[in-house]
Parts: structure tokens; C-alpha cells; sequence
């Protein structure tokens, strides 16, 4: 089982951004302690952090084939990329969409996902714990689908 | 550990309504599978399931001083209630905030929750497996506060 | 043939609320009319008035299997319920929609019902005779999917 | 009593437009249907169907004196004619709009009815029945207004 | 100097229409009325009243060359029809709007007009003598341009 | 001269919830100090408190006859309920619409109360003294009609 | 007859102003002409100008018992003032809105007139000689009245 | 104890103005009343009317280190003046608002005050003795502070 | 192969009207044109302009089993006829929908089409040889069909 | 060189009225500022600040051939004043919009100018400062124009 | 006579993402096929196609003094970005916007192009075809040109 | 003091771009004479301009602890990107938005900006003249906050 975890733009910035919000964690500790998870239900996680809309519809597109579901915290591009929606929805991989802050409790223009409506289901609020939670959901969803 | 599952209005139909959207397990099924969830995190688990609004304000109510956690699925009454809101407002009981079908791959009216901003954090889509997911994010969560 | 009249918030206090509007008819009065037009038509009616939103769902749960058809009058529950609403779309029970007065000659909140887009159809502005109109329609349909 | 069916633009395909959302039988095999419900009901009906929002404004003003009734299903200028709204309510022959599908089941830009503020009341989603509706509650009612 | 006045759909009911908003003379007697104030200003008038949307863009295109100015009472199809609009901006003949009643004291989709950003002005709610009062606009404009 | 004082859901947490927003006075607290006011103005306060929309119709409903004013205070279900709106239209007995926080200094959605409209007046912002002044008013009212 | 014309904001700059839109006479030529229609007419007429809403207002409190009729053009306060709005619904005097441009076919926030619908009419477009014609229907109107 | 009380356009004309709407009192009678309450609460209230917008921000601003409270009925100003509201929080003397008729019952412009999210709170619908509720608060609320 | 042009209100002026718009070729150059392209491309085109909305739906109507396809310039109607789009849907002849001008260059207005949801595709901007354009693709794709 | 610095409703009150927001020097002290760098750009300058828009609108026109380019500040103004909007667009004396605070962080009413679409341009949220740098600017314009 | 083709992001999947919609011939397939009609019509085509938004501003301004036409099919870039439509509107080069299907039957958000109004025209919903229909239009239309 | 100036989409090809709303001189030509006020000013100043969103993002991030102030204007971006909002608030830079035309004056999807909440100020509608008051602020802020 291979799975793509996609984060964009300002992700990167993990552990310095406004840690009351994102926690004070760095991007690396996250991806350390995700690897463990993944360790724990035996499937192989990979990593892609851009800041560019257009890398990030490239990685989507090279999953074809390649993962058996993607994560993504498309970060501000959730809110008005048309372009990763239709990517997700174009190759035809599940995909589960996290967010690591409450995005309803935010800014107005932060209520409404378009990566949603393509996706499998949504985790947000949780902290980098809902990257967790996506990848248990994914385990024993694949595992029923495999039994 | 005690956590208070509250169910909203249909929710009692399960198994029987749209099984597409909603699976065919019944309330009673589900609600056995998350008992056997709850003895393996060692916590403990209630539920309550109504139709009506003032029902659930209540059962919100009740849970001060009694529980450690609120998971809600408030069915409809997310698009609409005002007072569920302040009701999980009121008590300060940590609350996520929980629904079975990806709300925002289907009718307009239901991409808006008035309960997620006061919520902890929402998952959606992952089917009655999003429960589980809550549970052990809860358990990850107050596991982390008292250490 | 049974069919079960479901009525909402202050139809109860028919003949005495705006009789300019709604007529000067007790809703026993035109309860009683109405068994006198079932007769007729060889069907049995049953009746539910409640002004709990929560109410009314348990009652339409309870028509699956019991009922051949639904007639509301959801009252103000009518532009407010989506709860209502999943509740008829739940049971699978066909469901006329019926307003005594001309919803659609009032206030702009009343010309939206979330129970139309669920139901067969509705009648509305014909007074307690839209009920008898129901009664009617369903005959002569339920007739013909007989024959 | 002498009462006026007036059919707005397409109905004359009816029986080949779209079967399964009006039905097949032709706008003629209707009108002997209802010819035949006119006869026990002991009044007489006329019928205009046009395809000319400016013809049917013409039929309505001609109703002066002449009918006492109208029934209008005026298809797609339902939704954007202000000027058959206007013509209704300037000939003071009271009116009954319906519609054969349930306007409210399809597009946004149906569920809003410009006749309606001015009809005596709406039927809906009752396929060809609901003109036959229409008719027995002229008939009840005018029968109710002589005695 | 030529002048077409162009009435719109209902204003063949004038003086049996609404008469507290309307007034009580028939179109019949107000074209009279406005043939002598013509005379007195030495030009020619002519009528023309449709129910039509297409009827009245036809006369609006024979103007041309015809007329000096068109004075134009659209009636419903004011708040409607971008094919009257066109019309009077594709034949460049100088329009004024009249109405005769307030437009915006009466319902809101009363308040827009399509024409009037196309005509030279607009004058409402001063009954049938609007059209007087455009007449002698007219008069003196021309008069003017012609000095 | 009888007066009912109705309060809708989470009222029953007063001096618990927000104390910021809503005080630190009991719900018990503030019935008390309302009785001595009333014992003061010589006429009988009556209190029903529910979370329930349905038992606030119910409570409106009882009302006739019985009480010559309610003030309400229907907490969340102002800018939600039709249903309560109706009730208080149609009992026809006057009513005072009371806020104990200022709903236009917080969140959008409690900026309109769909009861305000057919109340006698509204009170907000002045904490549980509101009611008291509402209790001084209905009883100046109610003596000028007297005499 | 008493007749009193106000003018609003940035009137008093007529003539220098955007000649291109309201004519290069000045207010004063303007005013000239319409004392020469008064005459003719045998009327008396008035003029304020003022840029201040608050002079504005005051000078239609006090056309209360002393005018027959109010000719205005608000200039910008057309668009922004109800407290004008009220002024002239308040006092009674009968009054006509006069627009020299035509401002359905300037900006969007120039169509919406707040004065209205509590105004006998509306003319514009018709440069300065609107308020003539303004003048000549009060003529024609006061003296039917009189007769 | 000093109060100021603010009063904005048209209620100058008060008692003479749609008097079903605000009473026939005139603006004097209803400040005599005044007086005596406020000689009964053993406080000195002074009054401001006027029909300026500037006016009244100037009277907020001479409002600091001279009056403990300011009662403000803006009239039409409430609807449309940010300087208003940025006038009374500019000062910081806190300030309740008052208005004579019930503005949620009428127009739908007169349902947004601009005023209220800065005021204390607000009270409306009870006709001038409103204005006597909103000292009699201040009287309790100033009493209390002092204690 | 036949092939019916429609075009709707306003083209009869084609060549007269804003030529910087629609170019200085009249209406029968036009079809001129189109006959020789037609010829070349071996198929047979037959024309029908009205500025009658009801007229085109005929037309519509008219076009079943009588032409392989429909190319439609409805002009106004384009952006205000559901009656047409209806006669469109319901025929079932495949129809591309043209605009000599760029209509999302120009007002608001235009910028949405109420028949392009039904119709096959939609070129605009490109001037009367759009209408080329589309008897090519028709050429293109029916031959594709007939292999 | 001659400028005038228009300062609208409220800027009196600056240095005590939030001084998080504004700063906590006076009017007086940030004139004497600005005194001193006019002296360093040998330009001369004048001020006026008023509460009152009709005094503003007055000042503009006064500036016409007094001063070489206008800059304002209107307060609150800014975002209700078509008539100052007005004022500025017709005396065609250039003018650059300047605000203390950053107006597009503050309530969403003060993100829309009504004057910046006539002004030359905007500076925003650079304290009292921002006049300096529309000195500074225009010094740098005018002396190009000059050369 | 030198024409770009750019198509932006998911284009390069063509051919696998949902052929329904898209067709199944793959980009390459289709660029063959065009280079076929370019040489037919003696005319150079290049292609570029970019997931990134900012690659194809670049291409957009290397097209200036290089092509006399570009066609572009933004993708989803249609909807969201600004930038690209001021690139196009900058270069100056004419540009012809293509949609491979109708936009305008699919979801909302897919009927609004930001870059329409900057080009000549648009072509949607003929599939690949409508490519091929924009080198014809570009050739018919630059020969006329050179003529 | 170290300063980087960010320049958005489109921005490379000022000079060349509708001269009359950027002005004639190339980036490069705005750059030296930028570089001049920097010496004048005594502070370093560097340049980065891109087309792609995500390089802007990169650019900012790369701004941290090297930097004391940004300048930037996004171009296009300005309007669309949460991202580069989300990275300006990360960073904790201060910023200052400076567009060269007045955006404000120019198409409604230009009004909003999304940067400027999160940014100091706005300097817009000045030419290139507005980096230049953003540096002398800049340096007359960042010298008071070091005396």
C-alpha cells in the first residue's frame, strides 16, 4: 500500500507560522513522526511540499499508477484552485483532504473547499493528527476492500 | 475516559435509508463496532440518538461534568440549528463534530455546518468509520493532556 | 388504502388563527370532512398534528410500512426543516405537499418549501380543500398503478 | 360554468417531450380526458394552447365576461413573464396555475413562479391529473359560492 | 414632425384596469386627448398597441425614417425584454419612456428598467399626461435643434 | 394583569454560559428579582423556560386567554424559528421581544430576529434588567388603556 | 399656486460641471427660464439650492402650509438619503423628482432612487427643461383639482 | 447624573408625522414627560434635536466629561451614517439607542442600524415611553456602578 | 444533409445596425455567403429570422425530422427565454448556438446564455463567419456519424 | 504651489479617539507636521476639517482655481458620499485619497471608497505619515509637469 | 502566418480523463490532426502546454512579434486567473479562447471565463474540432486582412 | 535596512504595456531610478519579479531574517492569491502593497485586494512614483523605531 501525502503552499513554514494555529512542530517532526504511524500499519508514505500550484497538479497527475491514495492539505489552494480539483478528480485516485487548523472557525474565505466536493471525506481541526487519522481510515478501508 | 456520542434526527434510520450514501449497517451495528473500538482505547463510550432539537440541547447539557468529549452528528439540524451551536458554546466540553456521507459532495445546503466553528474540528465522508477516527484522535488528544 | 394527514406548528389553532387566511374551520371540523371524502373514496385517513419539529420526523418514520401515502402540511417547518425534509426522502413513502393559503401571495420567507423537491407534488391556496384535492389525486393514482 | 385551460409554449409536443417527466400521452389525448371529467362535472371547458406569450395575454383579456375560470399552465413563461402576470391580475377572473412535473424537483430557475402572487393557488408535480384537480375544486368551490 | 407612441402589453385594458393606479379613461379617449394636444403643437401622432414583444420590435424598426421620436410606454416587457432594448438602440431614433403609474412605488421588479438606459429620458406616475409632457419635450427640443 | 415570560434553549445556563456576555446571575436569580418587581406593579409574572421549539409554541399558545402580555426571550430560535413567529401572530395577544446581549454587537446571524416583526418593540443589550423594563412598560401601557 | 424647486448637491456648480452631461447654462440662466414658465403658467415659484442633507431637510419641513407643490433634485442625496425621504413623506406636499441626466444610463449606484416611491413621479433625462415640464403638469394637475 | 438626549432628522416634525406610526404627541409634550422622570430619578437630562448629520456628530463629540450617558434616537441617520457610529464609540460615553416605532416592522431599510454594534443596546416599539426605559436603565445601571 | 439558420430579434437590421459591432454586411449578404459555403460543403441551409419569441419556438418545433441540425443566433432571447431553451431540449435536433459579437465583451446582461446548457456548443465573436464555423463542424462531425 | 488638506467627520477628535488605531497626536500637533514639511518642499498649505458633508462638498468647491491639488481624507464619508464623490469629479482639481489607519483591516463597510474611483490614487495605513507622502508625491508630480 | 497553441493545466492528460467528456484521442493525437489542417491551410502552429499558471504568462509574452494569433484553452485557468487575461490583453497579440466541452452545461463556476472578454471570440464544446475551427477562422480572417 | 521590492505577473513588461495606465518606462528604467532614492536614503534595496505565484511565495518566505521590509505588488495575484496573503502573514515582515495605477478606478475585480489586510498600508494610483513614497516611509518608520 503506497500513499502520497501533498501539502502546499506554506506548509513548508510549519513549526514557525503562527504555532497557536499550526502547532510548533516542524514540517520534518511531522513527516518523522507520520513515518512511524506508517511504520505501525505497515504501508509506505512519500512526501511532496511545493509551493506551486502547477508542481502540485504534476505530482496529482504522477500518482496514477504509482499510490494507492493520496492526503493532500492543498493549504490556500484549497480555497480557489479549480485546476487541483480537476486533477484529483482527473486521475482517478481516492484522495482524503486534511487540514490541520479548524478552517471553519477561520476567515470566511477559508469556509468553502474545492477539493472537497472530489475527494473521499474531509479532516480538519485536528492537528497534524488528522494526517494520522486519514492514513488509519486508509488502512482499514483498503484492508476491507482487499478482504 | 468517558465520551458522549450524540446522533441527530435519521440518524435512527440507518442501514435502511439510502444505503448508497449511508451504508447498510444499522445504528445498532455501528453502534456495537465502536464499543469494541472503545474497550481497545479503554475508554468509555454512550450514545444518544433523537429527532428533536431540544433533545439534543439537552443531552448537551447533561454532559457537563459527566463527559470528557463530545462526538456529534447533529443530521440536519447542522444546517439549521442556532441553538446546538450555543448549546456546545455553553458547556465548554471539547466537541468534533462528525458526519458519515461527504457533506460537501451533496446538496448546497448542506456544505454549511453552524456547529463546526464552536467544534473542536470536523471528519465527514469517511463513513461510520469517522467515529472511530474521532475516538482515537480523542484518545491520542487527552492521552497527550495528562501526560 | 391508507393514508396518513400529517399537520405542523399552529395548524392546531385552525378557525381561530387569521380566518381571513386560513379560513373559519376548526381542524376538527375539516378533519371531519375529510373522513367524509375518504369514505367515499373507499380509504382509510389517520391524523398527526404536533407543533415539535421532532415530532412530526417520528411520525413520518413511523409511515413506512404502515402507509401508502403521506399528506403534509408542515407549516412554518416547511421553510425551515431539512430535517423534515431527509425524513420524507428516508421513509420512500410518496408525500403530497399541501398549504391551505397561497404561500407563494405572502411573506418572501414563505415561498421557498425545502419539502417540495421531495414530494410528488403540491397543492397549495385552495384552503382545507387542497387536502380533499390530495385525497383525490391519490385515488385516482394509486387506482391506476393497481390496475 | 364556463372555464378556460390555457397552455403555454412546448405543451403542444406533449407525449414527446421528455415521456418520463410529462408523461406520454398527447396534449389532444388529454383534452378528452378532461372533456370527460367536464361532462359529469355538468360545466364547459375551452382550450388555447400557444407558443406566443403575446397570444396568450390575448386569450386571457378575451376571458373578461366570458369564462368563469381560468386555468394556466403557462410553461416557461412561468418563470419571466410579468406581462401575463399583469394580465391575469388585471381581468379579475379568479385562477388556478398548474404545472404537470414538479417545478420544484428541476432547475433553480423554475421554482420561481411570477403568476402565482396572483393566482387563486398552484398544483403541482400531479402530472395531467392535476388540471382535473384544478377542475373538481372550481367546481366545489363555485358550487359552495352560488349556494 | 412625426411622432409614434407604442403601448405595451395591457394597456388595452386601460380605464378597466386598476383604475386607482391606472385612472379611469380608456386608451381610446386618452389618444384623443393627445390628438389635441398635437394639433396645438402642430405635429403629427400615431398609435400603436400590442401585446406582443415581437409586434412592438417590428414597429419599433419601421420608424426608422420614418418618425422624429418615439415615445415608448414597454409596460411589463420594460423590466423584460433586451429585444425591445436592442431595437430602440440598433434604429437610433430618439426615445423617450413614459409610465403611467410610479414604478418605484409599486413591486420590486417594477423598479428596473431595460429601456431606459437606451432612451433619452423617462417619465413616470404622472398619469396619461406623462405622454402629454413628452409631447411638448419633444416640441421643444426639436424646436430648438431645428433653431 | 397577568404576564408570561418565556425563554428559550440554554436560557436554563444563565450565570454559567459567557458570563462576559450574559452576566453570573442565575436563571432562579433573575425570576426572583423580576417577582419583586412585578409584586411592586402590582400584577403576576408566570416563567416557563424550554429548549424545545415545539414547548415554546405550545407555551404561546396557552397564552390566550390567560396573559395579557409575553415577553420573550427566545434565545437561538429568534433568527431560526417561523414557527414561533406564526405562534405569536396568531394568538394575538401582545408581546415584547427581550435580549439580555447586545445581538447586533455580535456574530451576523443573530442581526435578525424573525419575531421582531410582529412584536410590539424590542429590548436588547441591557442584560437581565431588559426584562424589568419590559415589565415597566406593559405595566404604563396596560394602565393608560385601563383608563 | 406655490411651487418651491430644491436642489441638492453640486447644483449650484451648473454649467461648469461635466457640461457634456448637464448643459453649460448656469443655475442661474436655469432659474431665469423657469421664472418665465411660471409667469406664463401664472404660478409662483421658490428656489433653494443647498449641498447640506440637514438644509435640505429643514427647507421641506418648512414648505408645510406654504407650497402647494415640491419640485426636487436631490442631486446625490437621491441615491443615499432616507432621512429626505422621510422629510417629504412626512410633510405631505405633494412632490415630483427631476433628474437632468439620465441616470439609469450613468453609473449603478445612480439607479436607485430613494425619494422615489414617495414622490408623484419621476423626470429625467430631459435636461433643465424637466423641471418645466415638472412645472406644466402641476399646472395641469392642480387645475383639474380646482375645476 | 447627566444625560443627553439626541434626537435626528424629522423628529422635529414629531406628533404631526404619520401619527399611527409615532403618536400624536408633539416633540415638546414628550420632553415635558421626560422632565418629570427624570426629576423623579433625580437626574438632569438635556435635549439635541436636529435634522444635521454633522450636527449631531458635534453634540457627540461636546458629549465627553459632560454627560454619564448618552440616549440617542438617530431617526433615518441610523440606517446610513458611519460618522454616527464612529462619533459615539469616538467618545466612549456609553449610549443606548432609542426608537419610537418598531423598524423591524416596517421597511426593510430601516431593519440595519449602523448605530446599534456600538451602542450599549437598544430598545424599540414602545413608543416615547421608551425613551423613559432607557433612563430608568441608566438609573439603575449608574445606581449600581456607584454601589 | 439539411440544416435550418435561425436567427431572432434584431438580425433583420444586420448591416444597419452599430456596424463596429456587427459588421456592415446585411442580413441577405449574409445568407449569400453561407448558400456558397453550403454548396461547397454539399449540404442544404434554409433560413428563418423573426423578432417573435414565439415564432422561433414554432420554428423550433417545426425543425424535428425535418433537419439533421439547428444553428441558432436567438439574439436577446438568448439571454432571457427559457421557452426557447425548453423548444430546443425538447426537440432532440443537435443545435450549436452562434453570436456574431463577443457577448462576453458587453454588458453584464449578455454574458449569460440561457440556451448554450442545451445546445451542442457555442461560438461567438468571430463575426458572421461564426455561422461558417458552424456549418463546418456540423460538415465534420455528421460525416464522422455517417462513417 | 497651493494644497489643501480636507480632513472629514471624527479627525478632530485625533490623538484621543483609539489611539491604537490613529496614533495619539492631536490634530494640531500632526498639522504643525505637516507645516514643516511643506515649509521643506516650499509649497503652501491649507486645512479644513469639518464634521459636517455639506461643509466639505463646500470646501471643494471652493478649491476650484484657489488650489493645485486637493488631499482628503473624508472620514467616514468615504464610504457613504455620493455627493462628495461628486464634488471632487467636477471641480477637476486632482486629489489623492489618504486614511490613518489601513481601512482594508478594519469592518468590511470600510473596505469600499466612494471616492477613489475619482481620485488619482490612494495611500492607506501609513499613520499621518501618508500625508507627508502625498506631499512628497505631488511635489515630485507637479515638478515634472512644470519641467 | 504563425499561430501558438497553449493549453493549459490537465490538458496533458487528454485522451484518460473522463473520455465522456473530453473524448478519448490523447493531446499528441490531437496536435497531429491539427498539424494535418495547419498544413492544408499553409500556416506554422507550435504548441504549449502547462500545468503552471506562471509558464503559460511567460508563453503568453514570448508570443508577442513571434505569432500572429494565439488559441488557447486555459483549462481550469479559464475561471480563476486574472494574470493570464492581463497577459493576453498586454501582448496584444489576437487570441481566440477554446473549451474542448460545453462549459456552460457543467458545474457554476465553469460559466465564467475571465479571459473572454480580452479575446476576439470563443468556441466551445465541438470538442478537438473547435481547434480546428479556430485555424480556420484565423486563416479566412488574416487572408481578408492581407487582401 | 535591507528591502526587497516584489514585483507580480506582467510587471516585466511595463513600458510596453498599456502605456497609459502604467507609463512608458521599462521595469528595468523603474529600477535604477529606485536604486537612486535608496542611496538618498542610505538603505540596500533588491528586486525580484515572476510571473508564477509560487515563486512569489518562495520570495517571500525567503524574506525572513534578511530583510526589514517587503514591497510588494502582486499585479494580478493582488486579487486571486490566499497563498501569497497567507505567506506575507507567515513571515512576519512588514509589508507594504504599492500598485502603480489607481485599481480602484479600473474593472470591480480589481477593487479587492486580498493582501491588504494583512499589510501595513497601500500606496495605489501614484505610477512608479508610489515604490518611492513606500521607501521614504519605510525609512522615516523604521528611523523613528530605532531612535
Amino acid at each position: 500500500m503506497n500513499i502520497i501525502i501533498l501539502e502546499g503552499p506554506n506548509l513548508n513554514l510549519l513549526g514557525t507560522r503562527k504555532p497557536e494555529v499550526y502547532g510548533n512542530k516542524t514540517l520534518h517532526d511531522n513527516h518523522m513522526y507520520l513515518e512511524s504511524i506508517a511504520k505501525e500499519l505497515n504501508c509506505k508514505i512519500y512526501f511532496k511540499q511545493s509551493n506551486h500550484e502547477g508542481a502540485l497538479i504534476d505530482a496529482i497527475h504522477e500518482s496514477r499508477n504509482k499510490y494507492d491514495f493520496i492526503i493532500i492539505n492543498a493549504g490556500a489552494y484549497t480555497h480557489t484552485s479549480i485546476a487541483i480539483r480537476d486533477a484529483i478528480e482527473a486521475v482517478e485516485v481516492p484522495c482524503i483532504e486534511v487540514h490541520i487548523s479548524n478552517i471553519y472557525a477561520r476567515e470566511d474565505f477559508r469556509h468553502i473547499s474545492l477539493l472537497a466536493p472530489v475527494c473521499v471525506g474531509q479532516i480538519c481541526g485536528l492537528g497534524y493528527l488528522g494526517y494520522e487519522m486519514a492514513l488509519r481510515y486508509i488502512n482499514l478501508q483498503l484492508g476491507k476492500e482487499i478482504k
